[in-house]
Parts: C-alpha cells; sequence; structure tokens
C-alpha cells in the first residue's frame, strides 16, 4: 500500500504528464504500466448479463420483491449519435503499482443510457442536475412495439400503441415515466446494425411519434419518456419533434435503456439516478425498475 | 432547428478540431460562441438547494413520502482527493447555435457523490458496472458524530458510536448501508476547508475508524458505507485501512455523500444510482433516501 504522500505525488505527476497533451498523458499511462487496451476491446455488451433478480417476493425496502437493471454498460465503443465523440477511458492507477485502481473518463453528456434534460432542445429549460427528485421515482409504463420493429425499423410509437396499452392495462398512471420497448438493444452486439445508416447517411431505428409525445404531454400526466434506442424521435426524423415537444414541456426523456422487454407492462416502479453534475445537458444515467 | 445533417456536420468538425489539442478546441467552442467562463466560476454547492420534499404521505411508489437527495452537485471546483485531476466541461453546442445544448466531460472517477467499488483497492475486485443491483436499495442507517467533528476534525465512526445508536434504534437492518453523518458540507462553500490541509499537507477530515469498518462487515451484514466527507477513511489515515477493509469484504462505499442531516438516523431506504461505464473503479452516483 502506498502512504497518501506517494499517492499524491503520483496523481500530480499524472496531472502535469497530462498537460502535455495525448502523447504525455500516454507516458504517464506507461509509466504506471497500465495496458489500456482491454477497456478498447471489450464489448460493453457483454457485460449485460440477466438481470439481477432478488429470489424473496417483497422482501426488498417498499415491499418490492425484483430489481431490473434498465442501464447498459457503456464505454468506449458504445454506438453514438453519428457525429458525437466515443466516450475514453484511460487508465491512471492499478491497485499493483499506485495502490489503488482508477481511471480518468471522457464523454460526451448524451452517452450509454442516458438523460435528456428540458436544456438539452430548450433555450432556458431545466438542466438535469436542477430537475426535483420527486421526478426520480415513478410508475413505469412499458409499451411494447416489437413486434412491428421486427419487420420495420423506422416503426414509430403511436398514439394508436397508447390506446392499446390503455385498452388492456387502464389510463397511463399518473407521474408515470412512459418507455417505448423496440426490442432494439439485441443489435448493440453490432452498433452499425444499432445506428443502422442507410446509403444517404439517414438513420432507421424506432422512437416516439411527434403525436403520441403530444398526446403524453398534454393528455396524459408523465415526468418523463424514454426508448431502447439512440433517440427519442426515430432515427430518419429531420425536425426531432418528438424532444422539442417532451423537453419543452418540462419532461426529461431517458434514451438507450435495456431490459425493458424484462418488466411488466405496467405495476413496475423506475428509479432514476439522473447526472448531477453543474448545468447538466443530460449524462449517464442509472435506471432501475422495481416490481 | 438544425436538420440531422447540420448538427452532425457541426459534431464532426468539433471532434477534428479536438484532434488540434487545448488551443483547437477552445477555437471549436469560440466557432459556435459558446463562453465556457460561467462553469468553471459557479460553485456547485450554490446549486445544493434544500431537498425536496413530497408533501403527500404515502403517496410515492413504495409507499414513501419524501425523497432527500444524498448527491451534491459536482463540478469543475467540487474539491478532490488532493493531486486528482478536477474535473472541466466543454461546451460542444447550444439551443441557439448548433440546435441542442451539449458538452464534453473529462473526470476522475473519483469526483463528486461517488462509488468506490470493490475494485478500487482491490485486485480483482468487482468493478461498480458488475456490482449486483439487489446491493442498491437498501435499509439506509445514519450515524451522527456532527456533535463531536464540530471540536476535532479527526474524529472517526467507532464501534462505540455503531453500539450508541444500536442501543436507541435496534440493531442494524441486515443488508443496510450505514453512512456516517459529520456535517462536513457545511465546508463545502471553501474547497479548501473541506479538504483541510495542515502545514505538513497532511488532510484533518472524519472517517469511518478501522475497528468500525471490521465490526461492519465482520458483525453485521451491510452492502456499503458511505461518508460525508473525502476519503471512507478519516483524512490523517496513512493505510487506507477503513477503505480496504470494507472493499475486501466485497462492500461499496459512497463519498461526499450530501444532506445525511435531515433524513432519520433509521427507517428510510436508498437507492444508489451507481455508475455503469466499463470496468468503472467508481465513479459519480446518484443516492437517493426515500422516507
Amino acid at each position: 500500500m502506498c502512504s497518501p504522500e506517494v499517492m499524491s505525488k503520483v496523481h500530480e505527476a499524472v496531472s502535469r504528464r497530462r498537460l502535455l497533451g495525448q502523447t504525455g498523458a500516454a507516458a504517464a499511462v506507461a509509466a504506471v504500466g497500465v495496458s489500456t487496451g482491454s477497456l478498447s476491446v471489450r464489448s460493453a455488451r457483454a457485460q449485460d448479463a440477466s438481470p439481477v433478480a432478488s429470489p424473496v417476493a417483497g422482501s426488498l425496502p417498499g415491499g418490492f420483491s425484483q430489481i431490473v437493471d434498465l442501464s447498459h454498460t457503456h464505454g468506449p465503443e458504445f454506438p453514438m449519435y453519428p457525429g458525437a465523440v466515443q466516450m475514453t477511458i484511460e487508465n491512471l492507477f492499478t491497485v499493483a503499482d499506485g495502490g489503488f485502481y482508477k481511471n480518468l473518463l471522457t464523454l460526451d453528456e448524451h452517452t450509454g443510457t442516458h438523460m435528456d434534460s428540458p436544456a438539452h432542445f430548450v433555450e432556458g429549460g431545466t438542466t438535469a442536475d436542477r430537475l426535483p427528485v420527486e421526478l426520480f421515482l415513478a410508475p413505469l409504463v412499458v409499451i411494447d412495439i416489437s413486434e412491428r420493429t421486427a419487420t420495420d425499423d423506422d416503426a414509430e410509437g403511436t398514439v394508436d400503441d397508447i390506446a392499446a396499452w390503455e385498452a388492456t392495462n387502464g389510463p397511463i398512471p399518473a407521474g408515470a415515466f412512459v418507455a417505448l420497448y423496440s426490442g432494439w438493444e439485441t443489435r448493440l452486439d453490432d452498433p452499425a446494425g444499432y445506428i443502422n445508416l442507410d446509403a444517404d447517411s439517414v438513420q432507421h431505428y424506432p422512437g416516439w411519434a411527434p403525436e403520441a409525445a403530444a398526446f403524453l404531454v398534454e393528455d396524459r400526466d408523465i415526468v418523463g419518456a424514454g426508448v431502447d434506442t439512440l433517440s427519442l424521435d426515430y432515427g430518419a426524423s429531420t425536425d426531432f419533434a418528438s424532444h422539442v415537444t417532451l423537453l419543452s414541456a418540462g419532461k426529461y426523456g431517458i434514451e438507450n435503456l435495456a431490459n425493458l422487454g424484462t418488466v411488466p407492462a405496467t405495476g413496475a416502479t423506475i428509479v432514476v439516478g439522473g447526472p448531477k453534475h453543474i448545468d447538466a445537458s443530460g449524462g449517464p444515467t442509472r435506471a432501475l425498475a422495481l416490481i
């Protein structure tokens, strides 16, 4: 174990080397004997094992019986909206060489399973760090359009889909978070298939139809809406109308949600571990479904 | 609103400029007409208003009545363990100039209110992204030593403090998260006072005593332990014994917790929105107390 003085000195040495730029940083990593290769070659998807279930009904706080992880593992290879910066992970220390293991992260706020705050598309909108925490515990509604997306990459969650859900499950509960399940996460093993560009570089994946977004904010009482794809709008959108409608109404979005196919259509509760850095347009978000 | 093609081109232009390094990045920010000055001069602490309370008893999912935010707003000025890299936030786009607002973050995993995974100090230990999600919903125990820390910067949470808590509240519940409340967050307006270095650059702030950490992992059943200071160990520690004891036992830690003074000593539930990037030694964590 290194003394605090040694740890502090190593920290400072790395900080100084970082000022030298990329080459200096690489040298610093080399100096502490660490290879970062494994971070870039391992698939983020490979870590998404089945959600873990608690075995005893009602045994968790709040009378819950099971927790499902709605967040993907993300990393340097997680698919990004075209043109966005891929995350990098720079190892700073290992236990063997520095006394402890830690990394330096560089990432676009909109990486992995992440929140879009109202401020992302709305001048003067609420940033993620300022959203009231009561919005982060909500009835979870899951609207499944995976049957349609199996044959139509441009399928959207529509007002008809919401009506069909309500015909079976009753009205969307007040204060709900409404998630659209398209089954898109099966494509995460192949990021290009997840982004799904055509020959004209137009993206093709499901999202919320603008009319459905308008229905949710005008005719129902929701805290936010989510998708299991890269965007609240479907990939081929040219006007981001669903983003604008949801975020202008002060709702938040969550993109790239995981495991929605394993939670019930109604009855679960979502807990949203949203980002809390200052002035956040959004950020990686740990979302859990409590069942 | 910009078209997706324009957004993508702006993205790519910024990515290219980033390759030029600091100056290029600054030019890129200037090119989209954004000042990042406000991000560096605003105090993270200034955003930590009173925790938001839901007004209706039992009205939240799980029968909860109130949510308290246990995470501080963090940013470039949040105090860090000496020698660690301060977070930077680089604005990439604004709504006015790019059609949407977002930032690029560079941060040490151990920034703000954050998790320490077992892997942080233990070779081969579980990384934060791989911790089972059942560990993230737990009875919250708050042990208050703020009376002692008012006159002793080196005060530690001891086995006696745990015994006193149990004499009043009964045994620590199985699967609990045990947080030490020292009241240290009142110093966040002055980062130097929070880190509290003496003339020999030794830090002075409260933490868990190694014997208390050993008691918690050997004689009680906990999922993790937390502090409202920079380190699970008190600032003057030279061996990080509480870190090693807790993390070697497979428990996780949370440092820089907020608002512990506003939650009851027992009866609340903590939800831990831990980081989920690949191979995480830890990372910013949104922790909520459900009451």
